[in-house]
């Protein structure tokens, strides 16, 4: 089945407010099978509004209007819609009655635009609103089914599950099939080259479909299928994920759509483990991005953000002889990786103390060229490890990138040591 | 002029993300005095694609195209209009060099698919990409104009703005009257707020236009009026800008659209300042943005995440019985924030140390409620300063609020001393 959807508003097109309907609604179409080829937006104007409608009804089996069904004259989509499939305007009298109810409870004049709230077009099923006053509605005609829902989230969304659900369940769906999905979330390993290490398997994808997505720093692989039965799903879903991992299975991290902070964060309190954090060039962000994960409080101690080589010194203890001098690696090293997590190991007495430093650009610093960083992982009573990166972008992305792979060799660490099974 | 968008992109059309490029290029168009009539997702499928870019050909002046310029099969954006304007692919060579040199700094193989990144429509203008590969293309056929940008908002934002405005500028404005427009930036106060404050203005705004836009923390106000000359403009935003000031002047941080820590950043390092640092509940958030802006190094020597208490109290000499016991008034307290922001000043020996702590949520800690924070600023032979905020939210909204509310004290604290006039 093809669906489109249509979004109402000039206050769309001006950017005032964001589409989030149609990420909703994509959403909940996708679970129950249904494809969207097409999502629209179109200002409060009566003549492309009904054009755009018009071009929909051509090539979609089921149309979603959201928006214009609001009191005001702007608000136009019943009657556009109305217009077009020339059908006339009811008045809803169940409608109507809660909305004159509902004002003489708080004691307010109804104004008459009011009334349009309660509009349906001629012959068609209503959609109860159980967040607000606009009705919405429900037809099918010459093979194509619309959809009218009310443009606010707080409307639209209980709007859908409460009634649409179940209208297209009575209207339009033969034989139910479901579409069941999993994601893969992968980290270390950049989209291009994810992708290029699958790329037979995504050109040949029929059943399931494999969609890689880049995330931030991390890449995420969406497996899905149409299927009648759960059991026949499981049974592909596990045979393409298997052919997956053979090939990238050391860098998937989780088989949900979580971040790698998300999974640190889960893993380090699980096993009763504490972290610290020592931050050059990324000033803070592998600290910030830890301590957005609710409850980091029980594994993550603190962190030093040491941004001089004064700092790296007095706080950390990495000598002055590896940072300035013209023999010294200086701070952009393995050595001050190491030294600096090294020293917060001993600052903070956590299990594990991580380091990063960098030079996150524009522009050079100690003569080595932005994107080069180097990380250190220290443990307790284990052997230190750094590793040298060599990151492209601008400045946000190299530090980015530094405190995500930073993450995930210590989720590999983790996994390493048997701790974590995935 | 009509322009349109079109987002490329299944991800789109699943719901796996939302359209916010949508809103940032409706929101630049509008104040480049350009108006958008619709906006398309489609996905990436090439048939479906051409028919919607032959449809926006028919009806618009301006396309501008977002997603499908990646490396991977998927990417068919300028492939698809390429064909429909029958023209032929061309390699920028540039492009392919900065590629290839990348690939080689970092020692890594390029894979084949990442040249079609570098690929040009012929005859067509090259945008460089500054925070990624795919390059842009921008060309005008038949009296429309195309404007193919990377879907990624990292690397799209900037391409539209350095490339593409001016772009814009040399290719499709010679005749059109000036739109002069002034940015004024506030922070310490809500959108809603500053918005309640100017309602009469807002809504008797016909010359100059007066639009508010909420900015993570701040918000921005852009006045603009469209004239036939620079000194007749001047004059009508000159009269509004001080109605405006009258009313929320005190809050007023810049006349142009940066942001507080850029702000910040160019204050200390002009006046030869040091800050840092000392974060509890925002984990770093206060050093990620300050190291965000290129030169900080200049000015924020460092700072501390000082997550647990006994690391406030080792680190910072926040004394344990403020900390802990019945009658102590706990970490989340205008004591605690002092004891830091003094404790970090002697640490770091900066001119100026401030510090943050409180309840990020979600639940409450120490029974305080999700919100309480306290922000401190300790500055060198001064009296040291506190402040309890009580912010709404979720988790990451108190954070970043917190962090701009005590960038904004801090910007206020140069601006009573006369370091600052604006």
């Amino acid at each position: 089945m093809k669906a489109e959807m249509i979004a109402v508003g000039t206050e769309l097109l001006l950017g005032q407010i964001v589409n989030t309907n149609a990420q909703y609604l994509s959403q909940q179409l996708a679970m129950l099978g249904i494809d969207v080829y097409y999502q629209t937006v179109v200002g409060d104007n009566p003549a492309r509004l009904k054009d755009v409608v018009a071009t929909a009804m051509e090539r979609a089996d089921l149309v979603l209007l959201t928006g214009g069904l609001g009191p005001t004259m702007d608000d136009i989509t019943k009657d556009v819609v109305a217009e077009l499939l020339d059908r006339s305007m009811e008045m809803h009298l169940p409608s109507l009655q809660k909305m004159e109810d509902m004002f003489r409870d708080r004691g307010v004049a109804m104004v008459e635009s009011n009334r349009r709230q309660a509009h349906m077009i001629e012959g068609s099923d209503a959609l109860d609103n159980s967040a607000g006053l606009a009705v919405g509605n429900a037809l099918i005609q010459d093979g194509t089914a619309f959809i009218l829902l009310p443009g606010p989230p707080k409307e639209m969304k209980p709007m859908f599950e409460e009634q649409v659900i179940p209208w297209l369940e009575n209207n339009l769906f033969e034989e139910r099939v479901t579409l069941y999905s999993r994601m893969l979330k992968f980290a270390g390993i950049g989209e291009s080259n994810l992708e290029a290490s699958l790329i037979d398997l995504i050109e040949l994808q029929t059943d399931p479909t494999i969609a890689p997505y880049a995330k931030e720093g991390e890449v995420l692989i969406r497996l899905a299928t149409k299927s009648s039965s759960l059991q026949e799903a499981e049974q592909k879903l596990n045979d393409m994920e298997e052919q997956i991992l053979v090939r990238v299975g050391k860098y998937l991290f989780a088989r949900a759509d979580v971040s790698l902070e998300q999974v640190l964060v889960e893993q380090f309190t699980k096993h009763h483990l504490s972290l610290a954090a020592a931050e050059s060039c990324t000033g803070g962000l592998f600290g910030e991005l830890i301590t957005s994960v609710a409850g980091s409080s029980q594994m993550f101690t603190g962190g030093v953000i040491t941004y001089s080589n004064q700092m790296k010194h007095e706080l950390l203890n990495v000598p002055m002889e590896l940072l300035e001098g013209e023999q010294a690696p200086g701070a952009v090293s393995h050595e001050t990786a190491r030294a600096m997590a090294d020293g917060l190991l001993k600052l903070m007495k956590t299990d594990y103390a991580v380091s990063i430093t960098g030079v996150a650009g524009p522009g050079q610093s100690e003569r080595k060229p932005a994107g080069l960083v180097y990380i250190g992982i220290a443990a307790k009573g284990e052997e230190t490890v750094t590793h040298e990166l060599r990151l492209n972008g601008n400045r946000e992305m190299i530090r980015l990138r530094a405190v995500k792979i930073l993450m995930q060799r210590l989720w590999q660490r983790l996994q390493d040591k048997g701790l974590i099974t995935i």
